[in-house]
């Protein structure tokens, strides 16, 4: 059975009202919406004339552009002449901790050395007591606010700062780009020190688990820092979050968790199948070896929009774009024609070069692979210790002799022996003091997925502080969004459980 | 504002299972997932093993396949060969009514003639005043039940019948195959009179009034019968019910709409947009121009997929797959890899050779443009009318001098007057009697889409016998698939309104 009620010390929120308010390059390779055939000749005498593609001649003018002068070239050379992919110039101004230790990912994977790139804010005190992690969603930097080295806004620039939701005056607010990443961290497009070409697809499978442990690295190794003082995230952060403690239960005081979950349920994962798979049908994405070539950007454009549909809510976007149309004088299309689609391609367009299209991939699926159950931890610490790879001297590992298998020890299970594992696998951080908010409009992590958590922590329950906060949809309707944008309603409950 | 509250008569109201069926073709057109670029050597001292793509590898033996030897020809020539596409084949043993007169569309295109694929099923009474017309949502056939000239169980199979809930011993059950489809009746593959070469993307734009149009023309023609005793469908059915009765409001006793909604709201909108796109991006789709080549069957795999996942509802998921994945003896992949992947993935392998491309595209579109508000009336009314094609001699329609162009009296609407304009356009019908059925577990079509249908009627009431009926989460957890699964649920409320 799914948890489907709150749990008892639900405080709902009341808000205020909620405003319902690429770069080019170079490439002689084929594209995705390949070479256009020669229009089709519309018949002399149809009946009707031939529908027009407005959208389609714009994608073959991208092609036509990307594959022959190619260039916007303020930060970034040619693909073909310059040696990284364009993303690496979208953030810039983070700090880079080198670990020359391997990491031994939880899928039997290994990364003989790694990079994590960060941005800080505030100061850490003497007792190296205040440190608040920040734990980013799938497609975010490091760069969370605004800093000497980069004075843009941060994606929770108005979240962070002095005297703000998470105060700089009292803490020392340290954010990552995840492992896998694109922002600076070691990702698919960094190159493998075993041979200097770019990892692509010969990168491992990495877990959120995974990642939180390279974070572990940077504050324990750049900062001397023990035990932070709180892990804070919204989405794939909240997934993080809880891993962090999860893998370090005695290295953090206090957890947030924000529209996250204990493990993916199919339907989130049935959600980041179809990005996946589309992504995976361009032809310029080419099993992962795209660089230095045109990206699969028409896969990636169609990847966000579907996953723009899942971040927000009917309700919001009957608000904001009713059945209005992007041009009433114009008769329908075929092409985007409605306003709510003209917004799903902009923001497709937007995202479809300023992301790397494997580190999409492997994040994504990290995410489907998140499961805080009692037997993920052991598959994973039994995989992870696998001899395979040489941990003394790095520079030497090389591939295993026999390809990595998976043991055959997580047979299907019940929907209620499913609920048992997590139950036993939450045990391990039921002393925690812990803060769970959901959002009743998010499609993509619903609600009763945060009610899960808290249930089953108050079930199990050690002594922790395990507070639920729920946004009901009269409180907002951004939907998986909500994180980003009704900040003053998120922030209150996250202020007080870490300051008090 | 939304209307979100449940109307004052609502009934909350158990379940079964359902089966979902392609074929090969030759041609010599490059594929979406267009040839495989020799695939990369993986580098020989790479720190990890390049992953396995055995997806990617099985859709391109499929190119291959279809490329070469092609086909499987039970029932179908080679697609360069013979001049039909498949799925003309893929359903048999309807009867087809022919309209020499033509239809005049919506948006002002024409159809010099058609043709409409029906079944039906019991007897019609002396009088002709038992005729039930049933409304299929986007992808189905007429083929609602067997019959002795196709004896294979129909999609709605348990629902009609001798002394079923809808009673062939007491109606006279007739289906048709909508205009724009594929299965028999007269759609995008269907061939133009004006030149003989199919219509493709020469079709022009339609909409679910100028299906119900077309099919009561049938209903008049072909049995004389004036007045219908109930319309019924479920999803585009349930727009078409409510259709039938706004087109004709003296010539329909009873108004059945499941799973339906008044007019399309942004997120379904969204969510069709997204296939369409996904579609339409598949280099064979070639704008419509793929009859007698390799047809995209990579895109309408991909679009079928998403739809998939608008179809069925998380809860279902959580308990039919939970995290189980397809083998969990090997490790984890890009490819589908959970159970609910390997779902998805044949499911959108079954579809893709079934349906037109362009069929999907059109008849998804008049979804979108479905609206029962008063402007959208108004609008059509006029654009109907305009002279361009000669009505007088349909055999010499010709394309128009100008193109068409939609006139500009739509603008944009706030929600407010939106709602206005939804209750004006449906007073129209509030003297009818109008069973509205919601499921709470639908995403494609919400439940407050079904309760705005409801509450509107009842506001603007002119003394029909408006009744709403919802299945809560707790009875069907099946989402908008429900009308299909979940027939002893839906189908008492529905007999008792068709009876009484």
């Amino acid at each position: 059975m799914i948890p489907r009620v709150r749990p008892n010390n639900i405080r709902v929120g009341r808000l205020k009202n909620i405003n319902f308010s690429a770069r080019s390059f170079t490439s002689k390779s084929a594209l995705f919406y390949v070479t256009p055939s020669p229009t089709p000749k519309p018949a002399v005498q149809g009946s009707n004339p031939q529908l027009a593609f407005p959208c389609l001649d714009k994608l073959e003018a991208k092609n036509e552009k990307l594959q022959t002068c190619g260039i916007d070239a303020d930060n970034v050379s040619s693909l073909e002449t310059g040696p990284e992919p364009s993303y690496s110039f979208v953030q810039t101004g983070f700090e880079l901790f080198k670990s020359t230790e391997p990491i031994h990912l939880d899928h039997g994977g290994v990364l003989p050395e790694y990079e994590i790139a960060y941005e800080s804010w505030g100061e850490l005190n003497s007792e190296k007591s205040n440190l608040v992690l920040i734990h980013t969603g799938l497609s975010a930097s490091s760069h969370a606010h605004s800093q000497p080295k980069n004075t843009k806004p941060g994606w929770w620039e108005g979240f962070i700062g002095p005297g703000k939701y998470i105060d700089t005056d009292k803490y020392f607010v340290v954010c990552t780009n995840v492992l896998g990443g694109c922002y600076g961290s070691t990702g698919p497009s960094s190159r493998d020190p075993a041979d200097g070409e770019h990892y692509a697809t010969r990168f491992p499978i990495l877990t959120v688990n995974d990642m939180v442990r390279a974070q572990r690295e940077l504050v324990n190794k750049q900062f001397g820092v023990t035990k932070v003082h709180a892990c804070v995230g919204a989405s794939m952060g909240g997934m993080q979050s809880l891993a962090y403690a999860w893998e370090f239960e005695d290295e953090v005081n206090k957890v947030v968790s924000i529209s996250g979950c204990a493990r993916s349920h199919p339907y989130s994962i049935a959600l980041r199948h179809t990005q996946r798979q589309v992504l995976m049908s361009d032809a310029n994405w080419n099993r992962g070896f795209y660089y230095g070539k045109v990206p699969p950007h028409v896969g990636m454009k169609l990847a966000r929009e579907i996953a723009t549909v899942t971040y927000r809510s009917g309700p919001e976007w009957e608000y904001r774009f009713g059945r209005n149309r992007a041009d009433s004088s114009r008769p329908p299309a075929l092409c985007p024609d409605f306003l709510v689609e003209t917004y799903l391609d902009h923001a497709g367009e937007k995202f479809c070069m300023e992301y790397d299209a494997n580190s999409l991939l492997y994040v994504s699926k990290a995410m489907d692979l998140f499961d805080l159950g009692y037997l993920n931890r052991s598959r994973a610490q039994s995989t992870r210790k696998q001899p395979s790879p040489s941990t003394e001297n790095s520079s030497k590992t090389t591939v295993p002799e026999q390809p990595y298998e998976e043991k055959a020890n997580s047979a299907s299970l019940t929907q209620a022996e499913s609920l048992d594992d997590l139950k036993k696998g939450l045990s391990k951080i039921a002393h925690k003091d812990i803060l769970v908010v959901g959002v009743e409009s998010d499609i993509l992590f619903p609600v009763w997925q945060q009610r899960e958590i808290a249930n089953v922590l108050k079930e199990v329950s050690k002594g922790g502080d395990i507070r639920y906060f729920e946004l009901g949809e009269e409180i907002s309707n951004y939907g998986h969004d909500t994180f980003l944008l009704s900040l003053d309603d998120i922030g209150p409950p996250v202020k007080d459980f870490l300051e008090n």
